[in-house]
């Protein structure tokens, strides 16, 4: 007897990037910082006084709200708190799609967008990214009677940036909610958070676990007009950020020259390893990430494995369009040298 | 227009308790634990390496449900961590109630658990307590075809523990998932755990917010069989407990004798307090959680809103049947006797 759902019972579920738990692997296979979190976060972790924990968190995260606000140029109630913004594209399903409707999304891109799309009992409506791995033209007819429109900028596994004009054209010809998911948009030249001023249906959304080196705390913040923010904070649990992860995240947005300077740093060390892997022979795409998406010389398959044994675990996605690629995270200089010659030995 | 889900739209989501920022009041209204959580936890914080935070935390928190398992007498597959316990509902309708499905729910209970149904689009089942606030004989014929069941023992907002063998009577009975909210069992004298090894379709939830003393941190756990686990570890978000909450939670669950000695004296305080209150005519239902459901001489409202005037916040709901009530969280004895002095000579 199966007491699940059907939609539920008959899907595998999402399967997040390994996480080994104490091995001795240089880990460039979910994108997480080298660098660790801003010295104004472990001082607000040293100073968090426990005790506090035994009342509940601030439900609607005021003072991290407040200094988000100040960064993005937004009023605060522009802004919704997750945890994690997995969280929020969870939240973004159950407020905009119906059981029975569709989502539409970006594919190839993050493989979590179908799989909430099946949670929520919606149809699937991939829409399937051009040759460069950019929007189509035309994404808001292929995305015909979905309400809700996700995609990355800069996409992942890809890295690469759409044209600010097609985004543009999909905000205005898309009549349901299109959400930009700016999961590594630090690392990008560029940002969409002011199309949440001109346009109704734009959801941008940030995650700290990227640039600001906080994987680990599960912080996300949605951007948009009130009135989507309103109903999507109807759909999110009360309590849905804790206290710690408050008053870490805030102290965290507060130094943006430390996260800009990270930032930078694993720049250099992508384009100078972009460079490297390209003189060896391998298909580099153009990324505005913290990682690389290569087609190696040789079988991506076989080289993710040979990498493993060799203590380097990278991403690789046995699928249509991006089986042929490794997602490489960018470490510090000194992981991708010994990266490198690791991979140029493997690589031919 | 709106462009969220009309059953979103409709709705005016779930009020959580006040939550007063920084103001003198002595907080009586959302079941906070008067003690600061264990020097363990205090010390695990001291010693937790912030530069950790980089990286993703365990998606399936396998040290604390290793810990919990052996204090439950259960098996780490039989357990899941949720982002607190209200993570862990949203769950339980996402896996087990199909939009259109019914939610049945004891009322008047947590006045979350209809909210949920709206979110995901269920239809509410409403299962009328007794004149006890006990779950009828008949709480299986009453959910009809609902999908999920859900109670709390002891239930809140009235405190009361439904008897064993009504609770067993509704496990058999009933073709779904009964989910048993178990958030305050730690300060009753026996709880439904075992349940779970007796019944393939029963869950029995707790939380670390209430006797643990850790409300801000938002750390629930749900037990039940491995078939039912799994299906729920699908619909969870990959990454929903933070690298802190799971270091914490394992070192709070670690010191039970801590937990148990503060339940006690909240026990303790709040037998005396009932006490007091039936000696000024005051009618308490007994409590096996750490709050007081009293009707008072006077008005309920008017005395809720004198009360807080005095500094002295408790909570009232102004719902059917429990209208003439107000809900006292148990503080220390100190607090206890500030607030008894002022209720008397409001109360009259």
């Amino acid at each position: 007897m199966n007491y699940a759902r059907k939609t539920i019972a008959e899907i595998a579920g999402y399967v997040p990037g390994e996480q080994p738990q104490g091995k001795p692997l240089v880990k460039l296979n979910t994108n997480e910082n080298p660098y660790p979190p801003s010295p104004k976060v472990l001082e607000a972790l040293a100073n968090f006084d426990a005790k506090r924990l035994r009342l509940y968190s601030d439900p609607i995260c005021t003072r991290l709200r407040e200094t988000a606000a100040r960064i993005y140029g937004l009023k605060p109630s522009q802004i919704l708190a997750g945890n994690g913004s997995d969280d929020l594209l969870t939240i973004a399903l159950r407020t905009f799609v119906d059981q029975g409707k569709a989502l539409a999304y970006a594919e190839p891109s993050y493989s979590l967008y179908p799989v909430l799309a099946d949670l929520q009992g919606a149809q699937r409506r991939p829409v399937p990214l051009t040759d460069s791995f950019d929007l189509p033209e035309n994404a808001a007819e292929l995305a015909g009677d979905a309400t809700l429109f996700i995609f990355a900028r800069p996409n992942a596994p890809t890295g690469n940036l759409t044209p600010l004009a097609t985004v543009h054209r999909l905000c205005r010809d898309f009549p349901g909610v299109v959400w930009i998911d700016e999961a590594y948009v630090d690392f990008a030249g560029e940002n969409c958070l002011a199309l949440v001023d001109q346009y109704p249906n734009v959801v941008v959304s940030r995650t700290l676990s990227k640039s600001y080196s906080l994987a680990g705390l599960r912080l996300g913040l949605a951007c948009a007009n009130e009135s989507l923010i309103q109903e999507m904070n109807k759909v999110k649990d009360s309590y849905n950020v804790d206290m710690i992860a408050q008053a870490l995240a805030t102290a965290a947005l507060e130094d943006q020259q430390y996260m800009q300077e990270n930032a930078a740093k694993i720049r250099a060390t992508r384009d100078w390893l972009a460079d490297a892997l390209r003189a060896n022979g391998c298909q580099v795409l153009p990324s505005a990430t913290n990682f690389l998406f290569v087609k190696p010389c040789t079988s991506a398959a076989k080289l993710f494995t040979a990498l493993k044994q060799r203590c380097y675990l990278v991403r690789y996605f046995a699928l249509p369009r991006v089986d042929e690629y490794l997602r490489i995270t960018i470490g510090t200089r000194e992981d991708m040298e010994g990266f490198l010659a690791t991979f140029l030995e493997l690589d031919r």
